[in-house]
């Protein structure tokens, strides 16, 4: 646990205590919100996808009053919008916002949105880091994010049901005036157990284990080079499908997940079968709207050049026997020549 | 999934859907609160130990009312005082109790409070059986045990993380009403989700794979076997402390965990360090002010005769270590003769 709780501070780039939490990243939000907010709170809810959706939901969940911020999937939110609502809206308590918006492969303005909200004394800035954290520069005290979480099964490499939640100075303040009911999830609890290195209730064991050594492989890659791999396999998984003829999706694509438009003459379902069926590749459809209208490429965790290869060559070879009009190897020569560094 | 789903009705003796959650138990208990309750509810919590304490603590950070019923550590409720708590209180709500108090190894006479708690129509009885479910008889749906609890690190041979979870009809009556706020938890969405083998969010993948086998294990077990396996080995533990002097802590022993008098010239604690120092066998000592005052020896799950017996034998050499005047060989005997079927 001791050597956890520093591996923790270090890949969330904060010098508060990281808590480690027996449940599913949905389960970190939770805690979020519970600890944060009273019933008839006002937050803002960035909502640009599914994940954005499932903030606005839970905050609701709790009778809190959300200001919905629909941003166009495939889109970032403007920091502009945000602090429209701020300036017209003295009474809001926090900004829930994801870090990349999974459904969307979308990265939104985290550094900017923390800038913002630090200039309102009662608001904090919540940010699921779920699949950014340990794949792009999250910098959670020199950014003001006041509450952090993430899951162990994104970048951590692990298998879920273990997640981390980081708490400010300021997001502990208002956890003390906080009236939500919350136990299990409960941060002053945590925190005190967590202070002993133990947990207040029976730990995920198995996956903490896990955690020491995962986010030792981290450590021993170092930060930069972590970000600059993740950036430069992102790079790649784009130049090879653009060469392909495909379009991307999100207009601030991450460097976790890469979505794509599926081409129009194709049912975006099919392809991720496909993939799955004849290459043995697992990539995932789109959401909701964009169910067969969009599919997506991970490239996070343990994910190396030719991982990446291999998975837009099999797109190549997908596309092909589905019958798209792409010159089989445009995509894998493209992303070859990013991940070699030209 | 499917199979899961199986196999867990087959374990908790229901045909209502037993649920998934990715929490260790205390999420569980959590699950049972706000699903079934809203805030003012009068509740009458059974607290004979630390965890019966964890059910009335729970209830109150969600502000249940709670009627206490103190028991004294090492006894089992009597259902008289419930059924009088119940007759003088015509508005009570719910009965939280333990199958197996853990932190005493007592077993509770659920099967009564069955009986007891069903002539009451507007009152459910909630169980948390994590140290009984898969070691013992839990007749869930025979016995009208309105909310079953569970977690993975127990009877089912897992690590920590997962949990279950089952509503009978009169519970999901309750859930209708129940107002406390809820989303990781709700019963609802995660019935809706489970019902098409998918869970509401990511589950904790690798547990669930664990659980289809080791519920594999004790299917082809039976259940009458796999109880009389627990019952033999419980026996044996209490016949072998017996034989060395000792005195057992409980009044109503659990087949799950056997709680003894450490002997007044010895410190429980240390009994249980040498236990693990010299022999490597894990115990577990007291909790709060039982610390030091007893020790306790598990004999759930993956377990079987001659395990017992070797816990048997290192605890009479711990004890001969450190001063305490029992004849070498008495306790092994004794148990022997128990797992021999004398």
């Amino acid at each position: 646990m001791e050597k956890v709780r520093g591996q923790l501070k270090w890949i969330f780039q904060t010098k508060n205590e990281v808590l480690l939490q027996a449940s599913v990243g949905s389960g970190a939000m939770e805690s979020a919100i519970v600890n944060c907010f009273s019933a008839g709170d006002k937050v803002i809810a960035v909502k640009s996808g599914k994940f954005g959706e499932r903030w606005a939901d839970q905050a609701k969940a709790y009778g809190l009053q959300v200001l919905d911020l629909d941003v166009p999937w495939g889109e970032a939110v403007k920091v502009d919008d945000v602090e429209n609502l701020l300036a017209a809206n003295k009474d809001i308590k926090g900004v829930l916002c994801q870090a990349c918006e999974t459904s969307t492969g979308v990265y939104h303005p985290v550094e900017d949105l923390g800038k913002l909200v630090a200039k309102y004394s009662g608001c904090i800035l919540l940010i699921d880091a779920i699949t950014a954290l340990g794949i792009t520069e999250i910098k959670t005290d020199q950014w003001n994010l006041d509450v952090v979480i993430t899951g162990s099964q994104k970048a951590l490499m692990l298998p879920p049901g273990l997640s981390m939640i980081s708490f400010s100075e300021k997001a502990m303040k208002h956890s003390l005036v906080a009236k939500l009911p919350r136990y299990y999830f409960d941060v002053k609890e945590s925190l005190k157990a967590q202070g002993k290195n133990q947990t207040f209730f029976t730990p995920a064991i198995s996956l903490i284990q896990g955690l020491r050594v995962s986010l030792g492989l981290m450590e021993e890659e170092t930060l930069p080079k972590l970000f600059a791999r993740h950036r430069k396999l992102a790079g790649a998984t784009r130049a090879g499908v653009k060469a392909m003829g495909l379009e991307l999706f999100s207009q601030s694509p991450s460097d976790s997940i890469t979505a794509v438009v599926a081409p129009s003459e194709l049912d975006g379902e099919k392809i991720v079968k496909h993939l799955q069926d004849k290459y043995n590749f697992t990539i995932i459809g789109g959401q909701d709207h964009l169910k067969g209208k969009i599919f997506r490429l991970g490239h996070m965790g343990y994910c190396g050049d030719f991982d990446v290869l291999g998975m837009i060559a099999a797109l190549e070879m997908t596309l092909k026997d589905l019958g798209f009009k792409n010159e089989l190897g445009q995509g894998v020569a493209a992303a070859t020549k990013v991940l070699h560094g030209h």
